[in-house]
């Protein structure tokens, strides 16, 4: 009979510890295969504990599938392939540390003193105690009723856009929406994106497994030309301020861009614009969505640039006919934001804190951005700079005078601890892209480390005059 | 010399009302293309505004392309092709609305009183305390480490799994990290799917573009023996409690399935456990991820059954192998949840109030199952139905004593008022499921609205017994 011991207040049940031996036993094979186990009542008279307990264990042992019970004959133990037990945790590769540098002009980080958070945590409370019961409610595919009709609102008031809000889908994030974008204009449709532009929506395109081209631009921005020349049939592009070049798309060249699409059935262009917001000249460009009278536009713009990077909610906004076939097929799928934050956010919006920090964000950056490029062109390299496309977005353009190549002066750069960006890292062939041209994102750097920067910069600048000569 | 009247406390500064009147002008045609405009001084001095303010005007006109400047000679209108207007808003079809019912046996909801409002305002407040700039910084692409150290510590604790916690990826749903899935294994591998299970997986699937299989079930699960005769590379299988039919797959069934998966390469199987907490019977079935020797498991779950449907909290668990992978392939994407409910989960979870709330929820549920099977049983339809699969999960079965085929009862049912769904809605072929069973997803039944669902049921089983005789 089997005979096991039983520990006694070490928080493991009875039922359990007589389970975990009786699992023990047929895993390591002392328990065979087909073997008939004793009665529950002769088991528990044998260990001394209530037939209960006996059954409890055999039940789990059953639900497992670790024995099976054979109706007025009894319990036996089931036929196992392998021994199946709890592996050791196999080693896990830890992620590459990550470098930090004295200064670092590819990141753009938002200081935690310009976030709202009193005001934020205040919707937040307000959220919890208005929206109560709604917040256990799964928001539709669309997001919350409530957010869409604050972000409609702001649209209109703001950039003159018309939208329905049902025309609206939020999502946690731009990746989440271009990958719903894929499925909703379909997988075998040819996507292009600007060369140079932000890498990581190349690679999302190619990740959706679809066709990508990459287009050049030229002074105007996407060269309609060269897409023309293209196979593509949607055109992902950032009319409003283009990364990393700083082009304001021209309403001549949204038009061409509007005509080709006109040309042929099942073109599209996609309207990026998560870096309008912060243009520190004149008032923002109308969106090629309101110019669009055929239905050939799809918008996209996000929170996470404008409230904080962690906020992960974003929207598009679908010409009618496009929100039909998203209903149809793609209608199934949850929104992906949480309902708390969305209705955080549309008081944020409605209660009009929205757009004054926005004004408030507008007004620091640009004085940020004044104090970088002060200290730039006043420090040791004055002369040796100039300052290029510094009127919208949180990044701004800086042409060194130097010769050295810009693979040498990133490298060079990084050894004394400053992280730079090339506008030609931005290409996808760099011998396309002007050369020595830093692409500055601004809005985390400290004054103190920007200064010690540029000194570095400025020695290494003399170093390599000195070798050429 | 162009001539405008200005509108004064309107709210709208001298510059936009310029800007406006020379942009509808141009778009009207009346200023043609090519046309030089006055000097910035004479149209100043003529419309008796500052130079500035006509400065502004030009640059903002430049600025969106309307006009260009010509060093040394001055401004000129550019050639826009077609008039470009904000189009009127084009008509929106409004969603279909969606159809209330009397009783609704389809839709799991959440009763609002069982949502730990208090607790998860306080935890909410104690983050932006205690986190505070944290909350700004985007959290790495598989989340932020605090959570995933909650989590790997109740796999621990709770599910006897040892995870490290950098194998944890934290996403915004499920359906969110299946499209992650499906990008590291491959758009060119065969995925599998149960037979009957969710529609859903099976949608998100053919939206992804992949090959999709439907595997047929037998008494233990997933049948291997037709995985086998399929070409499926990747499984999605839910071992621990099967939706609809509540099969819990017995250890020798997975055991055939971790030896399928390691008889090729490149074999996966996705252990989806979204619904495994509610178990009222016996301790959790130990998982296929901690009996997997061999890296073939991928296992998941969500937090959006067990806290809240509108909280989008979801994780996979790679093996170590696919985990590099991963962040070769996909660590570019940002994490899809906002930093602040991870931390808040994150809280919740260390101090122990998760555990307490799914203990409450697990009895909370068990009495409402209880409640609900005993209306059931002892109303009209006493005697003609037979309740099956109560042990887990937040639904059961009920086989109904009747002749009618699921979809006339499924009509008739809808016409009085009651939504039910059918075992038969489950299966890709509905004449391969076993006919008058009702999926009865119980958590937001309210016991009077099925009191009266009860008695309409039995006028139909009664109606149609009648007419069949």
């Amino acid at each position: 009979m089997l005979t096991y011991t039983f520990e006694k207040g070490g928080g493991i049940s009875l039922y359990e510890q007589l389970y975990r031996h009786i699992r023990e036993d047929i895993l390591s094979g002392r328990l065979h295969s087909g073997e008939k186990l004793p009665s529950k009542r002769m088991l528990a008279s044998h260990l001394e504990v209530s037939v209960i307990t006996v059954r409890n264990a055999y039940e789990q042992l059953m639900a497992e599938g670790y024995i099976y019970g054979v109706e007025k004959k009894g319990y036996y133990v089931s036929t196992l392939e392998q021994p199946l037990r709890s592996s050791s945790s196999p080693m896990v590769q830890m992620a590459e540390p990550v470098k930090t540098y004295q200064l670092d002009l590819v990141t753009n980080s938002i200081s935690a003193e310009y976030f709202p958070f009193t005001v934020w945590a205040r919707m937040m409370r307000q959220t919890i105690l208005e929206q109560d019961k709604k917040l256990l409610v799964p928001p539709p595919y669309n997001g919350a009723e409530l957010l869409r009709q604050a972000i409609a609102q702001d649209l209109q008031q703001f950039r003159g856009m018309t939208v329905d809000p049902e025309q609206i889908i939020v999502g946690a994030g731009g990746e989440v929406l271009y990958h719903l974008l894929v499925q909703l204009l379909g997988r075998d449709r040819c996507y292009a994106v600007e060369d140079p532009g932000y890498r990581k929506i190349g690679q999302i395109y190619e990740s959706a497994g679809v066709q990508l081209r990459r287009i050049r631009l030229d002074d105007a921005g996407l060269s309609v030309e060269a897409l023309r020349g293209s196979d593509a049939d949607v055109v992902h592009i950032s009319p409003s301020h283009h990364y990393p070049t700083g082009i304001v798309m021209p309403i001549t060249r949204r038009q061409e861009l509007l005509r080709w699409a006109g040309e042929k059935e099942g073109r599209y262009i996609l309207e990026d614009e998560y870096d309008s917001e912060f243009r520190f000249v004149g008032r923002p460009i109308p969106t090629l969505f309101s110019s669009d009278e055929h239905q050939h536009v799809i918008y996209m713009n996000t929170f996470s640039k404008t409230i904080a990077p962690s906020i992960r909610i974003s929207y598009m906004i679908l010409p009618p006919h496009l929100l039909t076939a998203y209903r149809e097929k793609l209608g199934f799928y949850a929104c992906t934001v949480s309902s708390f934050e969305q209705y955080t956010l549309a008081a944020f919006m409605m209660q009009g804190r929205y757009e004054q920090h926005i004004n408030r964000m507008r007004n620091r950056y640009r004085q940020k951005r004044d104090a970088v490029i002060q200290i730039i062109c006043q420090g040791p390299l004055a002369g040796r700079v100039e300052i290029m496309e510094q009127d919208a977005g949180l990044h701004f353009l800086m042409r060194l005078d130097t010769r050295l190549p810009d693979g040498r002066l990133k490298e060079q750069a990084a050894a004394r601890g400053v992280r730079l960006a090339m506008l030609s890292d931005y290409y996808r062939c760099a011998a396309d892209a002007p050369e020595h041209v830093v692409v500055v994102n601004y809005s985390g750097i400290e004054p103190e480390h920007l200064r010690l920067g540029m000194e570095q910069l400025a020695e290494i600048l003399e170093g390599s005059s000195c070798t050429t000569n």
